[in-house]
């Protein structure tokens, strides 16, 4: 695997870059990615900025942590942004991924078309329900959780969404990891206990409910 | 509505809290509950800290924003905090939610247990599709979008979760807005533009995973 040309390497002399930074710099991408689709050529840390919500100091100063992209009185290129993000990001490469948990939340993952549309492609599920194991949904097929340590290495699969219980999560977790993969989209409203070297995100829905009702209680035009 | 006693007016002189503190202290919460049903009648910064793998200066950090909660020789007290946690979030109150866009992805948020286990409930559903409107889904209503108007105050509903496709998403928010919502959980991949005084939260999945491609291919252990 070739090491991304902009981006920091972990085992170089440049410290990490925020894992928030990286998160704004894959919205970055989607939107000039709309922008390539407008038939725009170029654009600005100004006008990424308007779109985004953020200034453009904000836009330029994120962008300057995976090199300098601006050229004068011209601005970014497009094409060059979503090359060098796509590279930055990992997402010039194929990413099969394993749905782990297949209730009613694993389901709708498996048909969320956000997924696709980003290149991302579920290789295969697992489920401990034997009602579900050997079943083919939307042409993936769902394995037992049993199977996850052949299936995954054979299927080059290293990234796992985790879509179980809370209750069960850290033990699958353990499995997966076990299993030799490398990065965790974890649904469960649980804390992961990994070990270094396997990353991981959250997605905890009633948490992000949460910010929104502090919003709402905490604004000046509140009644 | 009483205001949240440790919580920042945003009419008053604090700077208002960083979006990102207030979802630590959704974290804190979730933890704090679990130390409680546990049996646990006390925790502190360092405990807290290594639960979700912060520093424990970064959890007092957090915490100050909000109010002194330590008592020397004793650290927090996990009720006292459970309960101004709640109040500052605004989680003490009902928090009726309408479930706009009733897909795949919509109908796996109706049971994804996670909101009930935080106290939101999903009161009512909107969807365009005729074949859905009219019906019931584990006792909740699915409405025409054109109802959202009149049903929304009906039912005392502020706050929406919305699941319709990237195309539509800022129609159907246009809608939300001027049916008199507060806040907006987005999962639709664009970046809404809404009114000051709107709150929003966006979810893409994408982006997550495309955290996790980065941290495999940056990491210093990649082969």
């Amino acid at each position: 695997m070739s090491q991304p040309k902009n981006a920091p390497r972990g085992g170089g002399a440049d410290p990490p870059v925020p894992q928030a930074v990286v998160g704004r710099l894959s919205l970055y991408l989607r939107e000039v990615q709309n922008l390539l689709r407008m038939g725009r050529e170029t654009t600005s840390s100004t006008q990424l900025g308007a779109l985004l919500g953020f200034t453009d100091a904000q836009v330029r100063k994120d962008l300057a942590h995976f090199g300098p992209f601006g050229y004068p009185g011209i601005g970014y290129r497009c094409e060059e942004l979503v090359t060098a993000f796509n590279r930055i990001l990992g997402t010039d490469q194929d990413w099969p991924i394993a749905l782990v948990g297949f209730g009613n939340l694993g389901r709708a993952l498996l048909g969320y078309r956000g997924f696709h549309q980003q290149g991302f492609r579920i290789a295969a599920a697992f489920d401990v329900d034997p009602a579900k194991v050997g079943t083919q949904v939307e042409g993936v097929e769902v394995y037992a959780l049993d199977d996850l340590a052949r299936v995954a290495p054979e299927l080059g699969i290293k990234l796992a969404i985790l879509a179980v219980p809370a209750s069960s999560a850290q033990a699958v977790a353990d499995i997966l990891v076990r299993a030799g993969l490398r990065a965790i989209l974890n649904f469960a409203p649980v804390t992961l206990s990994l070990p270094e070297g396997v990353g991981s995100v959250s997605v905890d829905l009633a948490n992000e409910l949460k910010q929104l009702t502090y919003a709402v209680v905490n604004r000046p035009t509140n009644p």
